[in-house]
């Protein structure tokens, strides 16, 4: 190539240099957050991104998610997904599904940048020790389409910045906002992004934690904690006319280390939509919505002499409080996306602005529901 | 039977002179409401009510709702359904799904009625001018339990009381609250019932009707139009321990008059779901939620000679406001069953107090939500 | 009631004095079968069954399967259901997919009776020791259409029969052919009716047993172990025109030792319908083709202190032969319903033949197929 | 690459020089089978393939299914998906779901290679004229596993290669065995590869072609139109030992030109599968067992500014003939990839032998089964 991308590593440090809504005083949910307030709050799991933020056109990028610090092929994750509108090009469904595990990354991108991120998943775990005789992987790769700010059809996205995420992929604070698969997406018809969070169940209710990371880039009415934000704004779906404002989609990750099966991985995923929709989103005709859920408890070993597998799984009868966990959190991630995000121009001039945090502020204010 | 049982019709007339939150200054979503505001504002959709409330146990009932004025039967009507949280008893799911037509009315009634209720809507059917020869019925009953207030294991409901429920149904207002199979509910621990709400789409988003009708009998944290009711009043899922007072059901009925076939009427009875979650609903274990779905725009002959089916069906890309109407009349549907419910004392000296109204619109009016 | 219901209840003594399938010669599959080649082969399983044949008129049933001897609502077994295709009033599909648990016995019947069965099912639950606080059942009730021999719109199945079916449960041989929830189904345009297989794995592959049962009355182009005898016959559907021969239902029970949790239940469910395909039905559009599958191995408790629910479920990997097993016996399950049948007179003077044992058992001789 | 690439293009003359079994004698099914016996005897329905044989070590290629002749992606084909055994790694599932439409030709190719393809879809469709500003493109992708006699690490399969098969797709007689995808599949321990049939419906049962092709690596007990030829040949999944020879998978293409909508063709698509299994295929744990359904009849415009699609399907009465089509065919077209292929040596020396044509008639013979 004969021109440079920029790699913008944003840094954490940079990134929680900026208040988070709960910092502000936005405080969603009954429940604690955990430490860092963000997916990574599950013990093993690991963020790692790279934005892709070159010239007028390139705004798009890479997250990518990794269960746990192991051969996560031969040491696979019990693993569901649960789909809330399938318009999206998200892969690895069925044999998640079908086995009960997964034995891959998930990684994020935009939509036309699905086939080289799932590319980049296969080199990556071909090429682990111990991975020498694999002939079969399954990608987990999610998509939204950036492709108004970005130009999509450039497919800017190459397998050095997949395998770049994944190596680069870390405990620790998250980076929100315009990062990663973020970096180009739209939400509520404001600038969308990564966002996460997390819950940490009392020990009254299991000690568990679960952990949420999200690209937003949907639309709808926008509610910050129940408050109608896009009302007050002016800003929401059909408000006008039969626009399209609310389609685009949202990939939703799902960590906790409760000691879940599939089943009960797949109900909880199912849990994050309900979260989703706190947010005023309507999981609109074109919005493909997707929920990836997964335990770091039980692992279960790709090849094993014993035909019997023995795990201590959560009764049904305890999961309940993990679904309220689930909803809090997805919400609060959503939030943070927005909140974090920044004004971006992209291709053929488009420009998307960033939700205006002292305007939100104040509506908060207006409504009590900020916390100062 | 020696004893009397006291069949308390309760009439629209008694009960819409009670006031329900939208004229109380509870102004839900963005879209206008149709002329009742209730699941019969789509043309040709009725509901019938039986309400049993006899000593100090039997607070149970029977809500019909039948989709259309003709032999319902002969001429089917394209219905989906989609099950938040499978654990509940409904019947006629599979039929549904597979042909994309109900044939049945919607009975919804107690847990261990459910057979009753079955029985009779095969009576209803067989009996009916025209269905000499039918010898298959894929009757559709739904479900929740008032077992706390309820003598549930005595099944009072018989079939007579889910006959006169069909008989008696008719277009204009529908009784909400502790009425019908909201007799015994329980809905965010306080008294919960029936409830419905509908909208009205502009002529620009289509200019259909969409309505819903709700039987509340699960938890959560309560938010009214996004405000945190619950928290405010001190009542709400796990805040001492790992209680179940979220656990309970919702069944949820929605209908419209848009031309729209199974797999879309499947997407909108999704939709139905998000719809709950605004009001803090958290599809908790031991809660059956249900979504039946169904369009009065193109019927389905039982019989015909002719091999094709010939319609008009709603194109993909203009199902989204009727996903947005959904959303916000079913949350409305369920508040408006809270506010319409009134303390109730039943088996085992228990008790369920109503929702506070008067401390609600002051919470309300404290959060700035309340139009007055 | 003014005239006397003549309860005939097959004794299995007469009906194994008649030769099964594989007794004459026709081996079906590689797997060996079990002692009994019956569901009952399964330990602990019980299968009971009332026969109901009165005049001209009724032709109909119960047959009841009980997975094991406890108090099966307090300690449920580990099931899933399969819908080949959904045309059909199966009950309690959702709670067992939900939980991942059966807590009820499984009662086959016919199509109009299921509300019956559902409700005897409901006071068996209700009425057992230690469930005196059970306040919800899911009750799982089959059912075939067999409306052609049997005057299904006058229910002749009473709630005692179904309670009486359950009464007599018992371990050891089963009764096939018209008996009990096959007395009247009509399959391959022959007598259908009850039939069971097993087959027991080499300790190689496992060791554990998978039993079917099954209630046919569907159609098709009739195979027999591969043989076309429907062709030789002169009888199969379409051969002439439109027909709706091919219509009908197949239930379908599949029990096993094995220690298989939900998810792999569900796929063991799938391989039965692999296995109906076999014997040529089609599974056409008017056939309500059900599997449900239970595992006796892990029971879960209904209540618990302890949250967590530890247990031995088999890898993945090694469930393949029991996929096999469950092929084969459901081919031969069916094979045994429609040998085990016998001519049959009913209603409307409508007549069925039993499958020509002769001519079918000369057809295989010409093909190749007898084992004699 | 230093080394030049064999690209052997087979060419339908000189496959169609041998004899498929249906010209041998092996007569499946009871319906007349299409001009071709072919997919492509559905009007419009293009097949390309490219077949990769170098060296030792590769042997793998692309199979591509083009549904109509015009902008696919403008015009939509309606389809579904049906997953009989979710272990492959299939993309585009969720979109068509969701939607009921099929916006991309289908590739298939090996299982590490469904990046390249997907990818390589993309830019087909974003380079057709009228695709200028389409950013969001659905690539449908299926795979089964080569890797046994082809270097699948090496990914050989590269998107000039998927854009070749995709530009030269024709109507026609379609290559099989060896060829395309199948180039380095296994079946049933024998050779396998690609095979095609079809069904053209009498006009009493609707005058409609049903054409199915496969791509077959799975494993079972081979039956051949009944016959059990794997017994016979004394090779057959479990003979010994828990051995994995069955897992592998299959993929089914079914086309229609019957006017069925997306819920139909689900249903068609779940008959494919009980095709397979007579062929004796068990589905097993490690096999990829996918059907994607689609029709030619009515057509999804991407853009319109119509809100009304009309059209008119089949009603559910009429579809058992398509589906016992869809049965016989997809059980014709295995048999046909078996005795199409060819013995084929490949990576690490491994060999594979084609299925024993001599052997396999004189069994055929012996069990009465070929029509001389």
């Amino acid at each position: 190539m004969k021109h440079i991308l920029l790699l913008l590593l944003f840094l954490p440090l940079t990134l929680i240099a900026q208040k988070r809504p709960r910092e502000m005083g936005i405080k969603i949910g009954v429940l604690p957050a955990g430490t860092l307030n963000a997916i990574t709050d599950v013990a093993g799991v690991k963020v790692g991104q790279v934005t892709l933020v070159e010239g007028a056109d390139i705004r798009t990028g890479v997250t990518a998610i990794i269960p746990h610090d192991g051969n996560l092929f031969q040491q696979k994750v019990q693993a569901a997904m649960y789909i809330g509108n399938g318009f999206g090009k998200m892969t690895g469904y069925s044999q998640v599904e079908e086995l009960g595990t997964m034995e891959s990354p998930i990684v994020l991108t935009n939509t036309l940048s699905v086939p080289t991120a799932a590319d980049a998943i296969i080199d990556w775990t071909l090429g682990q020790k111990g991975n020498e005789n694999v002939r079969s992987v399954n990608p987990v790769v999610g998509e939204t389409n950036d492709g108004f700010l970005n130009d999509i059809r450039g497919r800017h996205v190459r397998k050095e910045h997949v395998l770049n995420a994944l190596a680069q992929a870390e405990n620790g604070p998250v980076a929100e906002g315009n990062v990663g698969a973020g970096t180009g997406t739209v939400c509520f018809n404001w600038k969308g992004g990564i966002g996460t969070s997390s819950r940490k169940l009392p020990g009254k209710l299991g000690g568990y934690t679960v952990g949420v990371l999200v690209q937003t880039n949907f639309g709808g009415v926008l509610k910050v904690n129940g408050v109608p934000v896009g009302q007050e704004l002016g800003k929401y779906a059909f408000k006008e006319s039969l626009d399209k404002s609310s389609d685009g989609s949202c990939m939703m990750v799902i960590a906790t280390d409760a000691p879940l099966d599939a089943r009960n991985l797949k109900r909880l995923a199912k849990r994050v939509m309900l979260g989703m929709a706190q947010t005023g989103g309507i999981a609109s005709n074109g919005s493909g919505d997707y929920v990836i859920a997964f335990s770091t408890a039980n692992k279960v070993l790709h090849e094993t002499a014993e035909s019997i597998f023995s795990a201590a799984f959560l009764h049904n009868d305890y999961v309940s409080p993990l679904f309220m966990a689930a909803i809090e959190c997805t919400e609060e991630a959503i939030i943070n996306s927005l909140f974090m995000a920044k004004t971006t121009e992209g291709t053929q001039g488009h420009k998307v602005e960033e939700l205006p945090e002292e305007k939100v502020l104040e509506i908060m204010r207006k409504y009590g529901r900020l916390k100062e």
